[in-house]
């Protein structure tokens, strides 16, 4: 079966990879938040994992274990967020080249931090142009390209965040993440149900961009044209082979609207002085909403990633300083 | 003599009574910190203490342990900032009446938390004014009066965070926190010599607001009539109980400048994802820039709290989201 195309021995196999590469994140609690949402409420803190998100995770594992053929070449991927980073990072660690195609519009704070990171970026107008550039690239330098989620050692990786949260709260009874491509849910629900199959796991969608929904929905790849979300990293569809997984996996879907993203990302700010990304706040709504399926349980969140833009903010505390 | 009015007998009993009550808040280290650094930095994250601050260690310290003379008293102080908060959780908690006297400017923020935790807020034009009210109060109410730091109960409070800090990283060589009126700092210094008499422990200051360095090297309160920083905990003179501590304990100050705390704060919630108020950032700033006695060492940082106005940023998001 396609769904069973990744398994807890791979994201196992995967942890010991990413052991003492990747950070165990903290697991923290907040009395605040569990009395607004009326549970008992866990955060994975993958905001404070290398580059800023867990993406970091799947980038590394795929990349150290890519086929021998593959020695040598460069790494190659098309992405303008945190996959990128991870990928830029991991490649850097592991001793490969790798080229990041970006297309308009880039986020200058994840470009730089990309370069940061020593790859070579390929900046290209739109989305058609890079996927255009991307091929270009893959045949003139013979690149290995790493796809954000739709690719088993990615999916593998990302879920090691979830072993790490079962090990650190072993009684939790549901699990909230963000979905965009369905990498981070899928290996979720393969790590999840591999340790404790009664685990009710969530994907939280925004509004503007429910093709996750309608694609595990109608079992077919239900394309948004055009997504509409502040959840940059959620405007993504989803893949062939998360799609199957993420069937078999999910438990249901929670839908949020942009206001509720924006209050959610506040609360977790002001109240529990973590820096979040939007799509983090995506899986937080629900609790804050108190869905009735949260209440009174015990209830783990992946907060997904902290790379958000404060340029505006510093840039104005900066001048009245 | 006058410096050996808290000792760390008073620190651990102090323990003993926040145990269960106070968070014991978590250690952060980050490789990107360390690298900037060039030191193995350790962060003790107040900003995650009940009230987003330190200060409600000593506020709850001084209430519980109040004489019973006081059975029955409201409580009363003068603060616009995080002590107001702290006295009235505290308070609640207690089951004690706390009036609380604020003058303009006000931070609604602050404010608001202060009436959350249900305290009866007593608004004046100005510091005058304000004094003025408190004496009123005092007499009318026949209040007790919890001064922010010029109390050994609030120090033997606010040591309770190096007590923990030594408990859970032994091997520090540097202890840096900020300066405002000295409360955090002395019991910061009983703490870490009562234990660890090596350790040294610098004060950090912004130059606009040097009144403490000039204080400890006069020994006299050498006040600041217009103290001019955004750390607005740090605006505040010494006391004549942290004086005759701090001149103790202090191996020396760090001064710095307004730039420097904007950019050490921005550091921290774009790399670590931490929200922390620009008091804290103080005391991160000697380690941005290299300081000679820091370079090298093991430095914990007490990052006093996470209070700080956001509005200005999620307004814009909401108009954008």
């Amino acid at each position: 079966m396609l769904s069973d195309l990744v398994t807890l021995a791979d994201v196992q196999r995967a942890a010991s990879i990413l052991a003492g590469v990747a950070r165990v994140t903290p697991v923290m609690t907040s009395r605040q938040l569990d009395d607004a949402a009326q549970a008992t409420v866990f955060l994975k803190c993958e905001n404070f994992q290398r580059i800023g998100a867990f993406k970091f995770r799947g980038a590394y594992h795929a990349i150290a274990t890519l086929q021998p053929e593959a020695q040598g070449r460069p790494v190659v991927t098309l992405s303008s967020g945190n996959h990128a980073q991870g990928v830029a990072l991991a490649s850097y660690l592991l001793g490969r080249e790798a080229h990041i195609v970006m297309h308009q519009p880039i986020n200058p704070l994840k470009y730089q931090a990309t370069v940061g990171y020593h790859a070579t970026i390929h900046e290209t107008a739109d989305r058609e142009a890079a996927e255009h550039r991307l091929r270009d690239l893959l045949a003139k330098l013979r690149g290995v390209y790493i796809h954000a989620f739709n690719d088993p050692r990615v999916i593998a990786g990302q879920g090691t965040a979830m072993l790490e949260f079962l090990q650190a709260v072993p009684d939790l009874d549901v699990v909230l993440a963000p979905v965009g491509g369905g990498g981070l849910l899928s290996g979720t629900g393969i790590a999840a149900h591999g340790l404790k199959p009664s685990l009710q796991v969530y994907a939280c969608e925004p509004l503007g961009a429910l093709d996750a929904m309608h694609s595990v929905r109608e079992n077919r790849i239900v394309p948004m044209p055009d997504p509409r979300t502040i959840a940059e990293g959620l405007r993504t569809s989803i893949g062939d082979i998360t799609l199957p997984i993420l069937r078999r996996h999910l438990a249901g879907f929670f839908t949020v609207a942009e206001d509720e993203i924006v209050a959610a990302m506040r609360f977790v700010f002001e109240r529990l002085k973590l820096v979040i990304e939007p799509s983090s706040a995506v899986a937080l709504a629900p609790l804050l909403r108190r869905e009735a399926a949260l209440m009174g349980k015990r209830v783990g969140v992946i907060v997904t990633g902290g790379n958000v833009d404060l340029s505006a903010y510093f840039d104005r505390l900066r001048g009245t300083a």
